[in-house]
């Protein structure tokens, strides 16, 4: 009978729409039925991709696609330039370095926001660069349109990760000359984890190396889908969902859900500090996708979080890596709206108050709905 | 409103709980209530693949796992060995290649059955032998007892494609010395694709190679299902519905799924012979998982399907590589009845009475339902 409340950075809340249509009958991947739904999600993942390039659709975590853009781009030896400055940077370090690749890392702090003026300086013959648009482990989105004019002036093919980026804030595949996308169906498209995407610009198809692949070989998904065919067997429940999400999507329109998404940040933000919170990430508008918070002194983070999911059913995400314990994260992207950021800031307010923090009680919801009722001067 | 049969060997019909399930509000991966049906589920697995040891599960469609065993277990050079006799065994073999392994074929006609004293005068120090169980493409299923047992005493690792075949045909992973066994949710599993499996030896483990990997390695994959954790987002909501079949399965039991498949193999094929169409795959208990059968002399077996599909709702699998146009298979895997049967065969019979082909009308049906009542004589 319990409420369950899903404000996590991903998976995020699937609206009722797109849970029903999992649960339609199976179709199958080579039936005309499917080739419908397919060609009509390939289309619109490219639209909200802003990309006249294919999309290629896989069955895999974002982690898959990551790992498809260094097998397909990297071979062993080239010189790869990683900006990290979280979890996910580090991902991609993991990645290139698995595949051979002489890696180099802009490593900044965690929580600190990448310089398209440090990535200049530290750029030298680098064949690829590998960025992270929206670095889910500590809030921190990063101004890519730079960092990227930084790297592909400077020759080296641009490979970004905007799994819980894309829908969420403004991405413009083709005209910020990104060569690589990769983004996931469970952020702000409103899927159930389980598929994943890439864009892939005609400069990085010609500079491919010789890492061995097979499943996310860009060429044979690319080859299949000009053909309305897949590969592999993809996960169909999941296809016929996304494309139900992104009709979603695609009506309200994406400037609505980037302005929605800027709303939910700043209402979470302001809604964390009148409780007397400190922000970990960024108090600005580009905090947009999830907003990581430290916990009170002498409070771990993980506990809390583990203690709202036993008390009231609500599900925030704990810090990761070196944030372990010192700050929790609540993700505000997809199928949200100010009322889910009324309902983490309670639960969190309620925990604090009752483990004797000195909490401001009943200020944080006030100033979230007030700061998301204020319109946005920026259109 | 028209019904919609899905009669292929993969995806498989979902029966309506396991659908239900699907569009169960999304779970968070590391959640106490995803655990939960998590760790239910990889024990499962385990129990169904006959084995004591770690089934790995990933988000990827068979093939992706297929890969995780090149990946993991060949460097480039590894001499190889593929015993291949139909679409599936080609696909170890172009996988092999991909990594660069010195690969040899032991190479059938497509629908003809390997034997395992072929493969014994084949085998001259092969470190891997990759293996079919049921070759979707022929209907044919191979006697990996055997097999296996040739490779094993041959001193070879062995790998088995059992994709279409784990929970339809008896495999006893441990028992029959297998060292790596994949496996998939859209098949016997009564799951939707999108999620596939893979056992892997202590043998296997020991003799892991040097090629690039990282989604598809064993040891994240491992390291993390042991802490309960999942490496990458799994696609929960099919993890939470293949926990839903595996309790249908359970509860009916293994047995009676296997007992199950031979009976609908041979009402398949006896419908199919009473109607005078000929058999491609073999005539015998062994083809318990897809039956293949030739089309009529001048009709084309892939205009058959797309008739069969637009006229009736009714989707058959069309022949694939040297098969196309030649034949069409009837899947009878997982959540299928003899009613099933009768319904595509009695699909078949109007097409091709229409079309003017010389049919039996009536007898498919009958001889279908009498073979599947008949007892069997084997335990």
């Amino acid at each position: 009978m319990e409420k369950r409340y899903l404000f996590t950075p991903g998976p995020t809340p699937v609206p009722p729409q797109v849970l029903a249509a999992l649960a339609e009958p199976v179709l199958h991947h080579r039936g005309p039925d499917f080739r419908e739904v397919y060609a009509r999600c390939l289309g619109r993942l490219a639209e909200i991709s802003r990309t006249e390039r294919d999309v290629l659709l896989y069955t895999a975590s974002g982690t898959g696609l990551m790992e498809s853009a260094i097998a397909n781009l990297l071979s062993p030896g080239d010189r790869t330039l990683v900006v990290s400055a979280g979890y996910f940077g580090e991902r991609w370090a993991e990645l290139a370095r698995a595949y051979g690749a002489d890696v180099d890392v802009l490593a900044y702090e965690w929580g600190e926001t990448p310089s398209a003026s440090d990535l200049e300086q530290r750029l030298d013959g680098h064949s690829v660069v590998l960025l992270t648009h929206s670095e889910t482990s500590t809030g921190v989105v990063a101004d890519v349109q730079a960092l990227a004019a930084a790297a592909k002036d400077a020759g080296a093919v641009v490979a970004v990760d905007a799994i819980s980026s894309l829908g969420a804030v403004p991405l413009e595949t083709d005209a910020w000359r990104i060569d690589v996308v990769v983004s996931g169906s469970q952020k702000a498209l409103m899927t159930p984890p389980g598929l994943a995407f890439v864009a892939v610009s005609e400069e990085a198809w010609s500079r491919r190396g010789s890492s061995p692949r097979f499943y996310f070989d860009w060429q044979r998904t690319r080859d299949a889908q000009r053909r309305l065919d897949a590969a592999f067997t993809p996960a169909t429940s999941l296809v016929v969902a996304l494309d139900v999400a992104l009709s979603l999507l695609r009506e309200a329109g994406l400037d609505a859900a980037f302005e929605r998404h800027v709303r939910l940040g700043r209402a979470c933000r302001a809604g964390v500090t009148a409780m007397g919170l400190e922000l970990f990430s960024p108090d600005d508008d580009s905090a947009a996708v999830v907003t990581a918070v430290r916990a009170p002194d002498g409070i771990d983070s993980g506990e809390l979080v583990l203690t709202l999911r036993d008390r009231f059913g609500i599900t925030l995400a704990p810090g990761q890596g070196p944030l372990k314990g010192k700050v929790f994260r609540i993700g505000h992207i997809g199928w949200f709206d100010v009322f889910d950021i009324a309902t983490a800031l309670s639960g969190v307010e309620l925990v604090l108050a009752e483990g004797g923090a000195e909490i401001e009680r009943g200020a944080a919801v006030s100033a979230a709905l007030d700061a998301f009722e204020r319109p946005l001067s920026v259109a």
